[in-house]
């Protein structure tokens, strides 16, 4: 595994942090949050590889974090969640630089995740799928 | 393909409704959203097998979707973004009932996606991981 050496979750990944886990395959900890819970049950998931950001996971962890945090949120019998990866680069709020997954569960209005305000009106999407796609084609 | 007949994504992939796609495998769709976009280049994608939720859809779905979101990230350059599946329930938000994740880029901190306000105290975490790690040796 490439591990950083101060970073948090490399920390539990090395046992040196203690967690309460509650999903631990050869490629993935999830845990229950004890730090800043959004709610109960608030979970976070991540690849014991260590990578920054989402586009710095290997597709074999991306491919596997979403099909555990099913099976967790099956377990808690949870109808109303969100998941988040909300921390890829400082300015979109990344304080632990080593990507992960929230699992917020919604059990009432008032705990879980909330949204901040409406979309900022004016945003222009014109041209820029065409340059996503030039892009597609060229990676 | 499952499909529902009214769901506004189900019309997407049945091609009655056009919308501006930067993806479309075998699985997965991926667009760039006209529709209340929170930022430049702001893309949903979503599985063509019909399902409400995350834990509606599929494991192969669900595998797929982050390399795919990962492939757009990087044709776009970008470093700082936010991914988010808001959608499951309607307490959590959810007004399109078919699972689909978003990708909100964040150029500045103006645009993109805003937290509201700080996490919630006194949060209970106590004994919740238990019962899922019991659930989990069940399920």
């Amino acid at each position: 595994m490439v591990e950083a050496a101060h970073c948090m979750l490399c920390r539990i990944v090395r046992g040196v942090l203690r967690v309460d886990s509650v999903v631990n395959t050869a490629r993935i900890i999830g845990f229950v949050t004890q730090h800043e819970p959004y709610a109960r049950g608030h979970c976070v998931f991540f690849p014991k590889r260590h990578a920054i950001s989402l586009h710095d996971m290997n597709d074999e962890d991306l491919a596997e974090i979403l099909p555990v945090i099913k099976r967790v949120a099956t377990a808690l019998d949870l109808k109303t969640y969100n998941i988040i990866l909300p921390n890829n680069g400082a300015l979109a709020g990344q304080t632990v630089f080593h990507a992960h997954v929230h699992l917020i569960p919604k059990w009432t209005e008032a705990d879980g995740l909330r949204r901040a305000g409406e979309p900022p009106a004016g945003i222009d999407q014109t041209g820029i799928a065409q340059r996503i796609r030039e892009r597609l084609r060229i990676i």
